[in-house]
């Protein structure tokens, strides 16, 4: 794979130095932001989130925040989630849709203040949304984005590990729920999340100048429990049934389509963004859904970087929008976003370049089992 | 540095195929699409476009389709400038700003028919803002990113080559003016256009399914004047004061200070986004401005990852927002987003990494005895 040009539009992460010393060997861009994709081994690197722990560079995971009077109400304008009883400290996980129900995002929507919310962002420009939004509504609310950049701790050890650091109040921590810390004078927010199924936290922290610190204390805290480098991982989110927005998603997919109807509110007020189409959508049923692939034979194959054809029975029925080598399975699995004609069990066959490999559909997340 | 993280997020342009095959070596994303941005020789890529045609895949340079009763109002309201008297195949250069005057994109904007606009964006999401803006207006109008990828002919001999495909009434088109063609089938726009000073045409195919088909009759037809494969070359832009969005424009910064503001035309509607802002900050003149930067020494550096602080007496005075070895000059040059206090023919020093270089300010374009 050729190389990434060197340009001041791609921004480093207030760990990028401490990532290029780990052996960092890939990154993908994040919210213009370099994302670190792979170190040296990802069978290693696969085992350390699932059995150990994990220390992963997610600042390319911005936070966009709203500020002032109105910032609840765009909150909740923005999101088709019914945030009206979030308390100080609670996150969200929200499909943040446009006006055709369509996906744009999925954050973690964090209520910071009576007058301040954050939405930890997956790679679109939600700042440049919510404050059209804002704008085009006349709404008193200031949309920036802070100098917050996460660095998370997965896996099983994960908890041990941030306990060890900031107190045992952390074990208390609901999922996507958050508290005020500090390490050496760091100004940090601990929250209970990560995008991954192993457990874990995200240290936010709110001074860029000091992501070398962080990183440098997080290493020394978790050595006793071999902590290492890591970063969103492939096989991993995938068995688990983890949604990549963007690159699970389509220009027009809905949530109801990739199994986040769930954290749909259908009865959320009428301004918010979308929610009359939700609402029909979830009356008639979507026309897609998502479903677990796995590849007959067991010849590991990398991901891909394009959308594969599946096919049943020579006619095209959707398409495979993921892909990787799992582990867990010792099996190629994918996500296949398909016809709602398709089901649990089908056979079909996916065009891999010139060749048509037999798979199966499943469901998500995969079990051991379903290979 | 690190490869590229494979992702199907990552989008390849109908070109990519046949870039590999020429040897293209890095890729920057651009609209989530990999563009090239180096093959195998910067300073004979820099000849091959300043001294005789260079063929850039630039599918990353997406167009933002507005179609409908209402495509020429909402163009209208995106753009500050004055679209009123544009006529089918006519194009003008825009800087799009949001709300608060600051500029989101600068695409060309494209009168396709009466009811049709194409945008023709640098690397930022319009087809979500222009979603956002129509729906939010209640405007009957189609968002969209029709199957369009550019593939620019640039250079001293590119109006031989592209007339040598579709005859002499290209040479005719005035800048940014286009027309429709066909080769062997492959639907086109053939515009006079293109990301230099030297020059030049892009091809907007129109089927991605024909791009090799169309690299390779550009190959073929460009053959006598040993045209060879190219990239938005940093060297030829910074030398000839093209802009580029999102590198040498933060967060904040409006048309003014970036010398763009003789594109915005102050007597638009005053539903325009932006404009009354824009007005505001015409009488009173802008904070900072852009100034060219030229090293001392002559020992070439690479471009940057970061912006570089720029200093006047040891205190900060901006920015060098892009910087590379010109040919031209042979010197270090870079542009500056910097304070008004300042002024050409300034001596400044640049802080790059724990070094501070002593450079000069000039005006933008370059001149050879700028040096």
């Amino acid at each position: 794979m050729p190389e990434l040009g060197i340009h001041t539009r791609l921004r480093r992460s207030p760990y990028y130095d401490a990532t290029v010393a780990e052996g960092v060997s890939a990154f993908i861009p994040y919210n213009n932001m370099l994302l670190p994709l792979a170190y040296t081994d990802p069978e290693a690197e696969y085992r350390r989130l699932t059995e150990g722990v994990a220390m992963w560079d997610v600042g390319g995971e911005r936070q966009i925040q709203l500020k002032g009077p109105d910032a609840a109400a765009l909150a909740q304008i923005l999101c088709p989630r019914d945030l009206s009883k979030a308390v100080i400290g609670q996150g969200k996980y929200v499909a943040v849709c446009d006006h055709r129900g369509s996906i744009l995002n999925d954050p973690i929507a964090l209520k910071i203040d009576d007058d301040c919310w954050w939405l930890s962002i997956a790679d679109s420009d939600i700042r440049m949304w919510a404050r059209c939004v804002a704008a085009e509504r006349g709404m008193d609310v200031d949309v920036s984005e802070p100098d917050v950049s996460p660095l998370a701790v997965q896996g099983p050890d994960a908890e041990d590990v941030v306990a060890s650091m900031f107190g045992d109040w952390v074990r208390d921590l609901k999922y996507f729920w958050f508290g005020d810390a500090e390490l050496n004078g760091i100004p940090l927010k601990v929250a209970r999340s990560g995008w991954s199924k192993q457990g874990g936290f995200e240290l936010y922290l709110m001074d860029g100048s000091r992501g070398i610190e962080l990183w440098n204390a997080v290493k020394e805290a978790g050595a006793p429990w071999n902590i290492g480098p890591g970063y969103p991982t492939p096989a991993e989110r995938m068995e688990n049934g983890l949604v990549s927005w963007g690159g699970d998603c389509d220009d027009d997919t809905n949530p109801f389509e990739v199994r986040l109807g769930r954290f749909v509110d259908l009865d959320v007020p009428d301004d918010v963004i979308g929610i009359q189409v939700l609402r029909r959508i979830a009356e008639e049923g979507p026309k897609r859904h998502q479903l677990g692939i796995v590849f007959e034979g067991d010849d590991p194959k990398p991901g891909h970087l394009v959308w594969y054809d599946v096919l049943v029975d020579g006619e095209k029925v959707g398409d495979m929008t993921c892909g990787t080598w799992s582990y867990k399975l010792e099996r190629n699995i994918g996500f296949g976003l398909l016809s709602v004609s398709t089901q649990i069990g089908d056979s079909v066959e996916v065009r891999r370049g010139d060749e048509l490999v037999p798979a199966r559909l499943t469901d998500i997340p995969f079990r051991r089992e379903d290979r």
